[in-house]
């Protein structure tokens, strides 16, 4: 089994490494990070590259394929080779997935017409543009197109697949050798539960965008 | 302010990128990826490489010292290049912390003699070579060393450092910034929740340690 990560300037890192870190661990599972040219490619803050061993030229199909979000994905809806490598890829998939804002590349790859999807809080009405109806849920199920929350929503998707593909015990094995035991130290997760202050810096602090 | 996270090879990625997707949002913090030489250092599936933009020899001080676990610490808590850069850096730090079995290398470097200290829950007796005491807990804070459980541990152990830095408006503003509101599709997150059957898979799919 092949599961695909693609990777782009400015995407979130934790989109992709929560996810890769649960699928690596399925057994017979080689998750492979591909761009638009081999080599490292530098996530949103600047501070972390992750490099990608392949190029999206030489990989032509994939059983899952995770596509992460990440603000890079504002420009990323106009790049018709990510696009177009996105679509061909889900011609060949057991599940096409995605985190966060990643959504709205399935969503401009036309995946997401007349489906429920998840994506960060904060970007649910960008995916109406594509069709999508934005369900407000950490997974979205949609058939064999899964769509993850906000950034670290892609750890509980990853878990959700592997239970779908190898059984509840793998996927149990796999949550315990990670000790995904989360114990947040705070309760701000959702805008719900974090409050409307919160919720306002967050916005505040979010870069604008020029699509709106 | 400067978050140094170090990596060498077989590092668990989750270890290293969970803290820096918390500790990069923290306003004035500039998060650097530290190993023996800069360019890309390989986790420990083999599937993902993080690159490291500075060489050890360059960087002497940091704020905050995150240090990840994984496989490849068994052999690196003998790697004196390493051990004496964290103990080099921890003079320096206002934070000095670990992820998983990153702890093993705090313990290497002297600095959990005597101290009660978090690791995997596979690897806790590991802790007892250094002078620990495992304390079973998610993160344990001993003065100005926090570490944490097991590799998604280490979300949780940089939502408590940032609120002891910028106080908890603004931890929680990174909590709903990165929706964290774990909904793990099963409760296998520890021994005690995953029950037996769950526990010795994983521990024969663990790769014996030839330390004891």
């Amino acid at each position: 089994m092949e599961t695909v990560i693609p990777l782009f300037d400015g995407f979130t890192a934790l989109d992709a490494v929560g996810p890769y870190e649960v699928l690596s661990r399925l057994p017979d599972n080689r998750v492979t990070f591909v761009a638009a040219t081999v080599g490292p490619v530098r996530s949103d803050t600047g501070a972390l590259a992750l490099m990608a061993d392949r190029p999206f030229a030489e990989v032509d199909q994939g059983d899952v394929l995770v596509v992460p979000g990440g603000p890079g994905t504002r420009r990323r809806v106009h790049d018709e080779e990510l696009i177009g490598w996105i679509r061909a890829i889900d011609a060949s998939t057991t599940w096409t997935t995605s985190v966060c804002t990643g959504a709205e590349l399935l969503g401009a790859a036309g995946l997401l017409d007349g489906r429920s999807a998840s994506t960060h809080w904060a970007r649910t009405d960008q995916l109406t543009r594509w069709g999508a109806r934005p369900s407000g849920q950490r997974v979205t199920v949609e058939g064999k197109i899964v769509t993850g929350a906000g950034v670290s929503a892609g750890i509980d998707m990853a878990l959700f697949l592997v239970g779908q593909m190898a059984g509840q015990l793998v996927a149990e094995s796999i949550q315990l050798g990670i000790e995904y035991d989360p114990q947040p130290p705070f309760r701000a997760g959702s805008p719900a539960a974090a409050g409307p202050d919160v919720e306002a810096l967050v916005r505040a602090v979010t870069v604008p965008d020029p699509e709106g």
